[in-house]
């Protein structure tokens, strides 16, 4: 480390379909400078494209670093797409953005490799190499919000699929012929566990007569959506219906560990996303003991941990700086 | 190859609760001389490991060769067990065996390298490189019997998993509170599409008073259990009941495919097992179409090949060959 340049700073970017979020990471890790601004994506591709080149140049100043004195830059990106090309295949949040090659487009404004991977996949790969799975070969990502997305990483190779389609895991089946989800089908854990889910059946139970708190709440708030925040307040204030909702919310997403684990037996499982983080631990506990039931194979249970994630917001731009680094040693640049 | 010792016949083993079956096989993957014999659990190990001893060198025989020829051994046995130990944690089927160090104790005794696996991980891994797998990088095997087994090959790699424990599709859960299961779980996939759940249902229809063609099979073959035979004679027969059971078997094995795919995205899923095998292609075809109505990524889906196994009882130690092939090679033996 230290000089060459391996040792060299990257930039991680986190594009969403609300905010870009960029950081200069250090080799060690650490973070050096970051800097945050809206996507709009109602502008198109190359509106986007300028206004990640500014984040970018901005996480460089904050760092009180010069361009070039980064090695390369990666972002996370909403999918589906090709991270072997570089390529957008299609992103809904993006403004229907298609066959967008986002990498070179960056590459040549940047003057730098550029690599872009699928956003959650580089959560699941920040949390294993700098957060909740630090020193495990493998991790199963779980991150509960609006929908619920995931990453695999097994012996240390993040899991892309044959088809670049691997880690849907909010589109695994627990319940079949169960509540409809976005997807069309029937009984996906997110139809059934996600914020969307507990949403609608919060709302639903509201409707039906049933008191809760969130109707004040959300008055309060002026929000026509449950956000994750009034979830988890009036899941403290021990609200029965939110209770209730978010119980089965949390049976369900045992029931999804314990399928994760009977069938790839990884090291270690992390739950991250807005919901996650707003209820914490206590979101968590009854996931993990429903899970734990339902290992067919007992043996060793115990040593399989299902965590909280540690990088917050981070966990993408860090897991892009992780890919640009290996990207990095890999191509011997 | 040729001449040199990677180039020498190995023999495969399928130990399993009732029988034997060793089979020595070509670097080509031709099998030379087979042997088969009753495992007689009951007399405890020692006396399965000498019956494994001699139906290795019967084949070894068939095969018109001298054991000096045979360059490994390596067997299937049912699990949990420790393949890099070479030892059985726990067999069910063998008369409860505990600990039991099978590859030392057939090693001693064949004077030879001596490894094993989980069964239905041979299976898989033998119809990835000489059965339905053949030139993809990933396989998923799922055998459906009297209970629901299977495999993971990714990337070549076949998963053991973290604990040894990967690949224990039957009790991945697609029925949240479903039917009771034999591991003490609910709604896992074992419990609704095995033969064992086939049966089941199909006898809870009869004693409610459906007509069926099954107890005049039944009778007929001197059964008291649902052979995957007589079950395929009477759904080639149309039989509504079990036309009706299967189905629904059908309908949750195609659930099944869909969440390996959305969360592994492999080349191709492989059926196997008695169910399948007395069923065929007429078995597959409702599952095949199930699940790719359920891949929540649609690109490329047709590319996604869902196949019946070629091996027959063959896959398991055509596998355990493959498996002392690639050790020896690993170790230069």
């Amino acid at each position: 480390m230290g000089k060459g340049i391996s040792g060299k700073p990257v930039v991680g970017v986190d594009l969403g379909g609300t905010k870009i979020l960029a950081g200069v990471v250090a080799a060690d890790g650490q973070i050096l400078g970051m800097a945050k601004r809206a996507t709009k994506p109602e502008g198109g591709p190359e509106v986007v494209v300028a206004r990640i080149v500014k984040t970018v140049r901005k996480a460089v100043e904050a760092a009180k670093l010069d361009m070039s004195d980064i090695a390369a830059v990666a972002s996370g990106a909403p999918g589906p797409l090709d991270p072997d090309q570089g390529i957008i295949w299609n992103a809904p949040n993006l403004a229907g953005w298609e066959n967008f090659p986002l990498a070179d487009r960056l590459s040549e404004r940047l003057e730098m490799p550029v690599c872009i991977e699928n956003d959650v996949n580089l959560g699941t790969l920040g949390e294993y190499a700098l957060g909740a799975g630090r020193g495990a070969r493998d991790v199963v990502g779980i991150f509960v919000g609006t929908g619920i997305g995931g990453g695999l990483i097994l012996d240390g190779v993040l899991r892309q699929g044959f088809r670049k389609a691997a880690a849907e895991i909010g589109h695994m089946i627990v319940l079949a012929d169960g509540p409809a989800c976005g997807c069309g089908n029937r009984g996906c854990v997110e139809a059934v566990a996600s914020r969307t889910a507990i949403e609608r059946d919060i709302l639903a139970g509201i409707d039906a007569g049933r008191e809760s708190l969130i109707p004040a709440i959300m008055q309060r708030d002026s929000r026509d959506r449950l956000t994750s925040g009034a979830l988890a307040e009036a899941f403290r204030g021990n609200d029965p219906l939110v209770t209730e909702v978010i119980g089965k919310a949390q049976f369900y997403l045992g029931l999804l560990v314990a399928s994760v684990v009977n069938f790839v037996d990884p090291e270690v499982v992390i739950f991250g996303g807005g919901v996650t983080e707003a209820l914490g631990e206590d979101f968590l506990a009854p996931i993990r003991r429903v899970a734990y039931q339902c290992f067919i194979n007992k043996r060793g249970a115990e040593q399989v941990k299902i965590v909280l994630a540690q990088l917050g917001d981070n966990a993408v731009l860090l897991g892009a700086a992780v890919l640009a680094r290996r990207r990095l040693g890999k191509d011997g640049a």
